[in-house]
């Protein structure tokens, strides 16, 4: 697999090939971990600076995550300027605190001003009040205002995520001098596809692609080429709603606009690619009850956010024990009930959270909504209605057979077909209903769908199993 | 609400404002639905040119999946050339066959013979091959060798997604040669971000971004200002692999590279940000044991695809169940253990299923690895002995208090506190092992979590009760 992987993995583009510094499933070589850990304890600060501060930010930050704590610190300060700041916009949130927490503010504030502005807001979000006001103090005036400006957004929006770096031009300049004027540029941001075009007071006239650019001759003017800026995003806009403008419509860089349609910023791809990223994750953890953890949170703070969806499921649970209660002169009467209830409720659980998880997410994609919701909840239930078919039929014979008794199996066999039809009808309708009532189905479809199919399997079999055997 | 939609939602570019297609909960507006239709039903050519062709492909892709299927196919006949086919690259897979039934393949072929060679590639994968022979064969040489070669890279590779229309130039050409190549250029893609450096047999030298032509002057030489190419990709990685590396290293395009070494396309981070996107959507379903689906589906399809994941669950339950009947003497005495009972297995469950669902997400982003297991084994070992002596109090006063029997409480608190501390390391052991012995953790992890917290809640709760009430 090595030899493979040699050749599959791409190098980093650098003077000098680098060694790779990832195993094949995607953690830090332990043999590379060890050369840095002794060059650390040996302070080789020339190893450090030719191997480790020319590696890629996400590179270094994975290696710092898996660095020792007080190692972290002791490479941040030997490589001193020569370390990207950068790399801490790659960590978890706790290890970025813990780090900050051991550098001076104004060894921090340094360090911001060679940041891009969106990774300097990314690191400055996250510190207190105290600590953010003493760094901001301390950069260069239009620097401080232009952080001020993003971080007076809300969080999670455009304005937020955005850099305040791009290039803007006035529509009568001509390619040729657009060209020149980048070419002697000093202040441009490092990586950029799109020239923007605005009015003396930075509206937002237009934007040009470079590669439109690079096809247009020199004399031609701007305005002549400038298309309308495809989907200009208001910076109150949720980082998530731009997120989807950006897959929706194949965008690479959009620009931010304030409530006056003035320039104010720029949203790349990248950073959008994080947010789907971090939006996709949500979902996910929030479908099985947990928050917005990070790996390296503290056992408190894991243990008390995930405490409330355990105990409203304990509720719902209780509920399911209480139908139990109901019939517990049938149980003592015949034990083979409280042997096979479980099964009831595991597979309605898992029926019905299969329709939920498909419901949930194709409501996150919007790809579920009023013209097929309809034909939707019919064909769940018509999948509920085949599925339930089948297995209560095995479910059915296998009980016949383990207990000797057909009766209970046919009993049985019926309270899953009613169960699966309860779970597909609930898998689906229960998101829909969430979702049109405005309260977000990831974070409390589960709980209500497996709360049905335990309280209607329970109830079925239970109900069907005494009426047919104690009351008949 | 509206009002602020309507300021918020930004405006497609074109000639002329177009309205919004959309409602703000991001399905097609019903009113424009229905103007469509009408003019399908007219034969409102005008109208459809003017205000359906223009929109974008992704709009055009939803209000196809809006529309009925005999909708679909008038529209597209009504439209002629005028219709973009990339729509169809936007719709799901069942749509799209549907549509290309009804449609001769001649037909198809004239419409993918202006199509982009990823999107070409996309459409073509899914046809029967006899369909996808009879179109290849109806396009111009280069492009059906083109097409071809795609195609021969398996299913979710690197080649399949890859464009094959790139800009390519020799190493000795200046800025300035490759500039005016560009103004006078044919055959350019429609967009690029990139500028590949070659030899004569194309193999790949370097690559220069466009903002650095820009800034560069004229005369000086392509090879003093190329880069390295970051992260040639090798077109046989499968697609997932390779997204990853764009979200690494913030790619917007990469080359893609046969086994020679030699450019044969490039991919760009649109259609790796659907890869990404389809990964998270894959990663959701898995743990809910729920397939590739899409939800237009039939009922018989994906009945199907659910039911085996059924059949498992229901071996673990019957496997759950069979421990209850090892202890049918105890609850034939004591019915208040089959009321309880299902507390235990569902509170189990849930706290299993969060620690699960966090270990698979952070294997599958590479967050966990061997530097960090056993501190996050720990640290889950942690949280549920916390959580476990919070909830198992709570759960005996109220088990104590229900039934008037403290004894009774204290079994049922000792039980869950044991299969809290079950389920947290069962939550991250069992996929650390099913990771390491090279499966899908996703895929798996949840039937085994379940029946372990199943067996385990049962086994210790029915256990300890027996032991304390009947042997005693």
């Amino acid at each position: 697999m090595t030899e493979t992987l040699e050749q599959v993995r791409p190098r980093k583009p650098s003077d000098e090939p680098m060694v790779d510094i990832y195993t094949e499933d995607g953690s830090i070589r332990p043999d590379f971990l060890a050369l840095v850990g002794a060059a650390i304890a040996d302070r080789d600060i020339l190893f450090l600076r030719h191997d480790v501060a020319r590696l890629h930010e996400s590179e270094l930050g994975d290696l710092i995550a898996a660095l020792l704590p007080e190692q972290r610190i002791a490479l941040i300060s030997l490589l001193g300027d020569d370390f990207d700041m950068t790399a801490l916009t790659e960590v978890d949130e706790a290890i970025r605190l813990e780090i900050f927490e051991q550098i001076p503010n104004d060894k921090i504030a340094e360090a911001i001003g060679d940041l891009d502005s969106d990774d300097a807001v990314y690191i400055l979000e996250d510190l207190d009040e105290e600590d953010r006001e003493e760094i901001l103090a301390q950069l260069p005036f239009t620097e401080r205002v232009r952080l001020r400006r993003a971080l007076d957004y809300p969080e999670s929006s455009a304005g937020r995520r955005m850099q305040t770096e791009f290039v803007a031009v006035p529509p009568f300049w001509t390619v040729g001098q657009t060209i020149d004027y980048m070419r002697n540029g000093e202040d441009l941001p490092e990586r950029f596809s799109l020239i923007f075009v605005i009015d003396p007071t930075f509206k937002l006239l237009g934007a040009v692609d470079l590669d439109k650019i690079l096809r247009t001759k020199r004399q031609v003017r701007i305005e002549e080429i400038m298309r309308d800026t495809s989907y200009p995003i208001p910076a109150e806009m949720d980082q998530e709603e731009a997120a989807q403008l950006f897959e929706q419509y194949d965008l690479l860089s959009a620009a931010v606009v304030d409530e006056n349609n003035r320039l104010v910023g720029v949203l790349t791809i990248d950073d959008m690619v994080d947010v789907i990223h971090e939006e996709a994750d949500e979902d996910i953890k929030r479908l099985a009850g947990v928050g917005d953890e990070e790996l390296s949170d503290s056992v408190v703070s894991i243990a008390r956010s995930r405490l409330p969806w355990l105990f409203v499921n304990l509720l719902t649970a209780a509920l399911g024990a209480s139908i139990i209660g109901l019939f517990d002169h049938s149980i003592e009467k015949m034990v083979a009930l409280a042997v096979l209830m479980p099964i009831v409720s595991a597979i309605g659980g898992n029926a019905g959270t299969q329709t939920m998880t498909v419901s949930v997410r194709a409501l996150a994609t919007r790809e579920l909504d009023i013209y097929n919701a309809s034909r939707i909840i019919r064909r769940e239930a018509g999948v509920g209605l085949a599925n339930g078919l089948v297995l209560a039929t095995v479910m059915g014979l296998v009980a016949g057979l383990w207990f000797g008794d057909y009766q209970l199996g046919c009993v049985f066999a019926v309270a899953n077909i009613i169960n699966f039809l309860v779970a597909a009808l609930g898998g689906i309708l229960i998101p829909l209903l969430l979702d049109r009532s405005g309260a977000d189905p990831a974070v409390s479809s589960a709980v209500f769908v497996t709360a049905l199919t335990d309280v209607c399997g329970f109830f079925s079999f239970l109900g069907i199993a005494t009426w047919w055997f104690v009351l008949h």
